[in-house]
């Protein structure tokens, strides 16, 4: 049977040694994340995933969505239940503006109650996460009449929301959008189209569904451009609150995946359905980009929870299957064969595994912390640099984090050997869940680009400078330390790979822009294996740190320095072969034509 | 639509351009292989596998196998009638020796066949497959009587045949098995037990299925060399051939799988099932691993098939799906946007799948002409030199070529975006039946485990040793020509570090033997690298040839020389990182306690 275990150790091990969010103690959300508070939380949010969420993954997955012919869609057994024991628990409300009637804590304690939720059931962390992305959007661009209109009940659960971006013939480059939305003379506007991959489009979880939606209106330029924000709503709100009309749009079909199969993946048909335009005309784009950061750092956290979960059963597994013996004589004399666990190639996928997510998970919330400080932070330096920093990583979480989550997801099935491959066993749903996020809210190539082609060239390249300057830090520190010099000199040259490989991209990009392009991936790489590193240097810091003073889980600690050493050894001297790559430039890469791809 | 096209150009390429088997024309088999006959059989079964293999492919992922309430399973539609095309045109005659029927032409004709046929429909594939196995066991083991009872029906598809290993407790460790033979007085024994994932198990395509079933007779030592193999038919044969009664065995329930649904893989209950003992008591392993090794180059032809099929309907996309600009400046100014093919990453993901399908098919035909060498070759010693090359590579061929054609048809699929991830399109499928070639037939990390602990140190080293050479002299002999000497010093330095890593095995293995279990992957990637290095190399080298000759279709051979350039330049510098990684040795990944491992 499956099983998941919220990491809550680890979590408050990062919040407090690592990120010692008490520093901030000043700062207002952090206020109230006392100590004490953020255990309670953290600790009341894994149970509920592990009691009610992951309950219902399987089952979910095989199941699926139904859709009936009214267009209505309706979850898999458990869902409705689950989702109302979601709302009444208040877990939607975590980080949201007291204003709203949300709690208002810092992200750094929102994120990690996500990934458990997206660990124990990434289809449905689905729904309220596409709300969380929908509400922020109204939050930041929305008029007061919007907000007070519709966060309050996206922000309770009572409403789901959702990101209409895609259409069949334009995914990310919107600027191909036809839905058009055009004045109604009332303020509000028609809109007409059809959009696709409409992740939580339709269900049966809640009273509405509030759809923002991007659209053109009548005399847009063709364009990204052109493009404008509108809330739709399923169903149209009364001036009192109360429900009124069926809108104009409907559910046309579901999807058949490969994964997330209890979530509802819609195409949706907007037939001059009524929308009111959010933000200013045709800077939806911009609105758009408020979802998308978040969706990113959201979908980097779901990659990191199907890692967790699927490590977590490789473990127990590696424990109980009993096959051969230790390539150093019988650990098990008395019994028949050793456990899998005994076998170096197995412990080799399991430390990948546990070296990736728990790097993974120090990297998401060094990231939201970044987030709380780039809003609230003391000095306008200081909101400054965090911006710039989670701007420079969110490509990275986002892409380097769902690489490698799904290779550790499909590593952690391996291990079960043919078991790994029957349904049964559950371990085929972490890969087939993983999957996805490789590939929405902007598909790893495109982060990639967003990476070398937008974030370092911004400001001169002041996000990347500080971020060179921030590890060689770290390392200069570390390096006198006998039991962290290893790991430090290994990070530092890493490091100095990462300046090689920007520095090349300087010199060659401008004659050549396909230079950039062709080793963007790579460079996406290596700035993950570099902020991982970063993340495993400030951890053994921590973790010995807690063993001088005698405090914590001794087992616990011991295992973050045997895994930053791990990592140093192992992980690290990728940076090195992932310079070459890009160093070998766009020419063989770009040579041929279609036809020449065919061997046939 | 999906499409797939048998790559026959190619084939020819490497048959007659690269492998120059008309060297080997005064060699028995060989003789009948006259270029033009090879031409028509490869343009037949590549004709056979697009129009009859692959239109049923997506339609019996989707249908699957059915068990029905007796134990007996129906295959997907349309797979009966596959089969029987199949037989009548004698597609299992072709490698089979004349004397039992068949073709005896050379593996090196074969495999493209079984290539091809993988491509266009692996779950389809399996079942003649898993029969070629099975045949060749008894062809080297079985009694005079046991091959002119079974071998003629299974060669012509009459009958089929499976292998019958693993049992709930036990996969990879077969000194486990519970299985039992007991002696009937006749002659026979009557065999008892349970095994699981057994493919091809029981379906209707065929009047009888012989099992070959590996079991304990009842004094047999409690180890792998208490293994005895057998014989056990679904229906009994009678002397005159024809048959007779229903054996006392079922298929007592087919497994719910990641992929390959349109195979049945089924649980087989034996309940005193007549069985006949093939070769001697137990000597059961070695008959196995008869079927064993011809069994693992096919599923390294497997990697590669889905590898190809998956890369080719990439291809095709990434011309037809426009969106974006090429980073130069548009492309195509007359269209809203561009084809994804000129986009650096999208041809980053091509260019890769290239370089690897290309490069493993290269390997695969070279091993088939290895496996063919080590039967008829002239010389007692060609036969050997042949027979430590295959044996060497096979674990390579297996681990790295499934390793690398799952990460192609995971690339593929990400080309598709969005779209990859809906089962309409496909591109889910070749993920998930690519999936299970890294688990069956051992896991690739036994194979990686067979190659450094016993393919490096068996007869002194002599094989690794032998193929140092074989790339050492390629290299010398290439680095002299301008348009090779790039590649060739890139690939004397992978080999270089093939050789470090060899040299830290036996400096540190003896010491610790987890010092070789925790490189073995990685050591299976660098030879994997070199052994493709080498590959292309040869390509490159048989490109420039014909074209200086004024031979052949010039885009093809053209396409052949850029490639080889990207091989160098992209895929042999993880030859170093992975040294690195390798001489980082087994410390830090055997230190944690199972409980470490979990950090929640």
């Amino acid at each position: 049977m499956p099983a998941y275990r919220a990491p809550v150790q680890d979590t408050l091990f990062l919040i407090n040694d690592v990120l010692g969010i008490e520093r901030h103690a000043n700062l207002p959300g952090f206020a109230n994340a006392t100590p004490d508070m953020v255990e309670a939380v953290l600790t009341e949010a894994g149970k509920f995933c592990e009691e009610v969420l992951f309950p219902i993954n399987q089952s979910g997955d095989l199941e699926g969505c139904t859709r009936h012919d009214d267009g209505s869609v309706t979850t898999p057994k458990g869902f409705k239940e689950a989702y109302k024991a979601y709302c009444d628990a208040g877990w939607g409300l975590l980080t949201a503006p007291e204003e709203f009637g949300g709690q208002g804590l810092p992200h750094v304690i929102g994120f990690p109650v996500e990934e458990y939720r997206n660990a124990a059931n990434q289809a449905f962390a689905m729904y309220p996460g596409l709300s969380q992305g929908a509400t922020a959007a109204i939050l930041v661009k929305g008029s007061e009449e919007q907000k007070a209109t519709y966060v309050p009940k996206m922000v309770s659960g009572e409403w789901t929301g959702t990101m209409n971006l895609t259409e069949p013939h334009c995914g990310t480059d919107l600027g191909l959008i036809r839905t058009r939305a055009v004045p109604n003379g009332d303020g509000s506007y028609a809109v007409t189209g059809t959009k696709i991959f409409i992740s939580s489009g339709e269900h049966d979880l809640a009273d509405n569904i509030i759809h923002l939606v991007l659209a053109k209106t009548p005399d847009a330029p063709d364009s990204v451009k052109g493009i404008s924000l509108f809330i739709v709503p399923k169903f149209l709100v009364n001036e009192d609150g109360s429900l009124g009309e069926r809108n104009t749009l409907s559910c046309g079909s579901i999807e058949h995946k490969m994964g997330i199969h209890a979530n509802s993946t819609c195409v949706m048909n907007y037939d001059g359905a009524k929308g009111w335009m959010v933000g200013e005309e045709n800077k939806g784009l911009a609105a758009m980009f408020i979802m998308m950061n978040a969706a990113r750092l959201g979908v980097g956290i779901q990659g990191l929870g199907q890692a967790d979960v699927a490590l977590q059963n490789a473990v127990h597994y590696a424990q109980d299957r009993r096959q051969g013996r230790a390539l150093t004589g019988p650990q098990d004399p008395e019994e028949k064969a050793d456990p899998l666990f005994v076998h170096p190639d197995v412990r080799r996928m399991l430390m990948d595994g546990k070296a990736t997510v728990e790097g993974l998970r120090a990297l998401c919330l060094w990231g939201a912390l970044q987030v709380d400080l780039s809003h609230v932070a003391a000095s306008e330096e200081e909101r400054q640099q965090a911006d710039d920093l989670v701007s420079l990583l969110t490509p990275v979480i986002k892409g380097y984090g769902t690489d490698k989550g799904y290779e550790v997801a499909t590593n952690a099935q391996q291990v079960f050997g043919g078991h790994g491959y029957i349904e049964e066993q559950g371990m085929s749903q972490y890969v087939r869940d993983a999957r996805i996020t490789m590939i929405y809210e902007g598909a790893n190539g495109v982060q990639a680009m967003d990476l070398v082609g937008r974030k370092l060239a911004q400001n001169g390249g002041r996000e990347i400078q500080d971020f060179f300057a921030i590890v060689d830090g770290e390392c200069a520190a570390a390096k006198d330390k006998p039991a962290f010099a290893d790991l430090a000199v290994r990070l530092e040259k890493a490091n100095g790979e990462l300046k090689a490989a920007t520095m090349w991209f300087m010199q060659n990009g401008m004659a050549n822009p396909n230079n950039v392009g062709a080793g963007a991936h790579h460079y996406m790489h290596i700035l993950g294996i570099v902020a991982l590193g970063s993340m495993w240097l400030m951890m053994a810091e921590a973790a010995q740190k807690a063993l001088d003073e005698g405090r914590g889980n001794k087992p616990f600690l011991e295992a973050k320095l045997v895994t930053a050493r791990y990592f140093g050894e192992r992980f690290l001297p990728d940076a090195g072969s992932l310079r070459r790559k890009i160093e070998a430039g766009s020419e063989a890469m770009m040579a041929l034509t279609p036809d020449q791809f065919l061997a046939a």
